[in-house]
């Protein structure tokens, strides 16, 4: 679908999703940090896509257990109960994205 | 303020207001990423107090200029420009902080 | 300010006004319960305009301290901290409400 | 999935959802009326596993339609036309509350 | 759906419906600019359904894809990268309205 | 406060403020309509500081009372009465805007 978006030649949007990859690069705030960080906005602002995304990230990067559920109660606590139902989501996709790692062993 | 809440003698508030010192607090992650990531929600939740609120930990944390401004530019990418305005009241709160630094010496 | 939206003669913003009046009048669903409704959906929504608004009618509707407190817990639970800020506000206010009344005494 | 999330051992979250229980059961303002409550900051939230949440308390707690089309109307008009969707889905489901009562008999 | 909201016999929603209609119409501001408006404001409030409605009636006012994805651009600036996925979901769409009428011919 | 913020010299911002510039440039789009779309984004995100830059453009490209009235009652209609003191504020700086004009003269 990104090549689709790409290929309609709209400068802004190509600018965006340039900005977006370094936005989230190494720099003085580390690769790691910015994906919590960019996990804990996607959760108080809803959206299960994104939170998946960063997610997968944050698997990436190692973090473990009790910090992704120290991210998720912050969040789910700034954001409020509304939060929950994404947060049920999250959980089961965290989940699942250490047991194909088990699996691939 | 907070007494006024507290005096109400509301239980539910009572512990919202006990946990949010506890979900800060230092343990898997520690208390310098949970204010990046506590500053970039208040971003794009859009809300100058919590901004500010989460800008003043930032600085007892000793948070640098650049790193301040990567979690300014993740929250603005991932919120819109929307976020803008806010963006420039955190700028120039930062900036008061670290002049009273300055006088202060 | 009303008066010079209404005269923009524009019937669709004539018509809203009008609906509100409509919707939180006596019905199935007391005006009493409505105002407890508009004043969670003000909080959860971070508006505090529409709080004070709200806040008002529930105080002419007798609300206890009880009640308003129980309404505002459910608000800051289902909307999160980012909502405390605006319960501090509406506390401040709620207090200010029941002053006026011991003066007019 | 509560499970695993309350398996995961964070006490934050743990606590998060045992407010949750508290803040919607019978007080100062009774269970009936906090469900329109909870059903209202959904709306306007705009979160259809939320609304099904509390339309199934509200079914319980016996929300007459006129009751229930009060509330969904009052949402509708706090939180704009962009509820719409939310509220068809709302209207459907409240539907098959009613029909499974139905059949039940 | 609407036939069920609307047998609801509840005046308030009905009225909603109908202002929906009236707003969108012709009038000073043309019904092709009022559509990019209520496409935008659908992509800022994050709403695939409202997206895809409005995109069927972009689509219908024979709006061309530049000025689609400059709406689009407008949208995911000030909405910020949170949008990106409702934008890829969108350009689906109108990749498919578009596929619909080649096939018409 | 932009030149602050410009000064902290990080890419990401530089170039949002950047692409600001550019989205809301002549096109496809009239500048005209971007800026009816970026009046009613606004709006609907409930944003003073946005929608008064946005009324700053809208009355520099010259549109009138009745355009200006009917991107407001669409903004209020999508994002519903919560955006109802947002509204107040506009039509009282829109007012202002022309009452400028007419001193001017």
């Amino acid at each position: 679908m990104n090549e689709q978006i790409l290929s309609s030649d709209n400068k802004i949007l190509k600018r965006i999703f340039n900005l977006d990859t370094n936005a989230f690069a190494d720099g003085a705030v580390a690769v790691r940090t910015k994906e919590m960080i960019g996990l804990a906005c996607s959760m108080v602002l809803r959206f299960d896509d994104c939170i998946k995304y960063h997610l997968g990230k944050c698997h990436s990067e190692g973090l473990t257990d009790e910090e992704i559920f120290e991210v998720f109660s912050i969040a789910t606590l700034v954001g409020g109960t509304i939060v929950i139902p994404h947060l049920r989501k999250a959980t089961e996709y965290w989940n699942s994205l250490k047991l194909m790692d088990q699996n691939a062993k």
